[in-house]
């Protein structure tokens, strides 16, 4: 079954039709992946316009739904939104080279950004069941990972194997670039993964995801590569951002704003004395993009609701000596957290 | 030695600067990739706005070089765009909202969408070298996964040991998802990879390419899984592709068109009787995008130069039988075509 979310977002805009050109929203309205074409949504139901290459492939899926896959000639997107008194458009999505192309054929806009935002925020169960199997695949893959981790293997190659891990099991590809992080690069949060070697003692952070049917998974581990006893300040501060992870699913309700879920975490890791070193937001909103609304930070000021799905990840980090982070991706159901991932260890792991 | 882009730009532009704010642009201006801020280039140098997470590893970086990596505040953009005459952005690059927001605090902006195809389209020597490995790590990779093919494994699986191949040898991620077709699947030229089980006899296609320094690779091969005496329609087709392939590369010299180019192979698969089954262009460029300037299609009117990088990609396409597509990136150097593949036969291979 595909699911569909044209109707969800027409019923929140208030234009005849709504229009989408780039993959992602076209994704996310008729759930089909298409490199090329449009769609269009009204109260017929939706359009999906496309090119040779898919549509055989789309008229198979959409057998029996709303949407109706159809082959586009060059001006069809103008003709037939010319014709509505108001067309809905994402105008961070939309580039301003297509805005003229539109706009000058007469073709009146309106930016429904909000609508998609908040359309996009609150997973349906269909939605959900994708998150949760690109969790399952991520932390499959990671467990099978950490006994084959031996030193002077390179962070390429540790992502090449997690990878690898996570793509035989039939996720689609990654939600975003791996990084995996030795020794002190893990103080760095947005590591670019290299060719360092691993040697006793290191700690590791991987921060890594994949997708299914488009829907992301986003986990973080950090750990030890054995025990040099040179660890204490890294120990110390693990439990402190370990608790502060742990905070976050205990008195996290539905209601709170992104503010205040960022809060619980960034408080107590104030108060144990790493506030400063908190250097990042608690979360942010998972879905197609693993970057999304809403937004869990000091400035999140969206309430979080039932069914919004983002990312629990404290992290402190003490540039050139080692850097923490855990993360799992959760989700709000019946006012409480619930996390995607159940399998791995967020205690302490020593390999 | 970081390869910068923003002198060879603002050359190609009459504006008093270059504003960029898209990832990919970003990177191609500065060599830099950060997920985060934004470029501005005028005569006295490029500056990189960036946040927190890149600052470190862009100072490492651009000691020495015309590049002045900044931290930079909300509104950074702003005061500075504002001090320009004229300020050159690329209008399909730039989102509507971005552009509005840009304009309405007095910006005055320029579309500078064709000097970024044209200064993006002829690589040097930096660049065709990226390319160059991105190509061999393709090859070198499909080499290993070729023995590794076995009966009753999946196009996922398939699919899942090539991309682990590309990325232990350094790629840093996929130029686009990979296409493993079995069987009639290779008939959809946009084919889905997925749960398809490989049985004797089957032809498989394959479709891929990786990145280095963001910088792509594509190519394509066809072959037998198994010879089981079925397949003389699709041999017959496949020394036409082959054929038309190779007549691309003697032929095609700079100064044609992409037109021309495209003809050289669609005239010569007309005459053979599979005009109507070549259901795409020959070819596009390949650079930090694997789809990009020029076209090499029966709309290309862009003319071939030396340094311009694209794939000679004919194809045939019986639906519901087979699906033939031979695929090299290649480079005009000196006035004909160079080949980046090497390693890996074009001849058909039979496993």
């Amino acid at each position: 079954m595909v699911y569909t979310n044209g109707k969800k977002l027409l019923a929140l805009v208030n234009c005849d039709a709504v229009y989408a050109s780039c993959e992602f929203l076209m994704r996310y309205i008729t759930g089909f992946e298409a490199e090329n074409g449009f769609v269009i949504v009204d109260k017929t139901g939706t359009t999906l316009y496309t090119d040779r290459r898919y549509i055989e492939a789309a008229e198979k899926l959409f057998q029996g739904t709303d949407v109706t896959p159809t082959l586009y000639q060059q001006g069809d997107a103008i003709k037939r939104l010319s014709s509505y008194q108001s067309v809905g458009i994402s105008f961070r999505q939309t580039s301003h080279s297509e805005y003229e192309t539109l706009t000058k054929a007469g073709v009146k806009t309106v930016d429904i950004d909000g609508a998609f935002a908040t359309a996009m925020s609150v997973k349906n169960e269909w939605e959900l069941s994708c998150i949760q199997k690109a969790c399952e695949i991520a932390e499959d893959a990671f467990l099978e990972l950490l006994p084959q981790i031996q030193e002077g293997m390179t962070e390429t190659e540790v992502a090449a194997l997690l990878e690898y891990g996570m793509r035989k099991r039939g996720a689609q590809g990654l939600a975003f670039p791996t990084i995996v992080a030795f020794g002190s690069h893990a103080a760095v949060p947005h590591h670019e993964t290299g060719m360092t070697k691993l040697a006793f003692g290191d700690e590791i952070l991987i921060d890594f995801g994949c997708r299914v049917n488009g829907y992301c998974s986003d986990i973080t581990r950090t750990f030890l590569f054995g025990d040099d006893g040179k660890h204490e300040e890294f120990k110390k501060a693990y439990q402190a951002v370990l608790t502060a992870h742990n905070l976050v699913k205990e008195k996290l309700v539905s209601g709170m704003t992104g503010k205040e879920a960022d809060a619980i975490a960034r408080e107590y890791l104030k108060q144990v004395g790493y506030g400063e070193q908190f250097t990042h937001s608690l979360g942010h909103g998972i879905g197609l993009n693993v970057h999304e609304s809403p937004s869990v930070s000091p400035k999140g000021e969206t309430s979080l609701q039932d069914g919004m799905v983002f990312s629990d990840e404290p992290g402190v980090y003490f540039v050139g000596e080692f850097g923490i982070r855990i993360e799992d991706t959760i989700v709000l159901q019946n006012g409480k957290v619930k996390s995607f991932m159940s399998k791995t260890d967020r205690n302490l792991v020593i390999l």
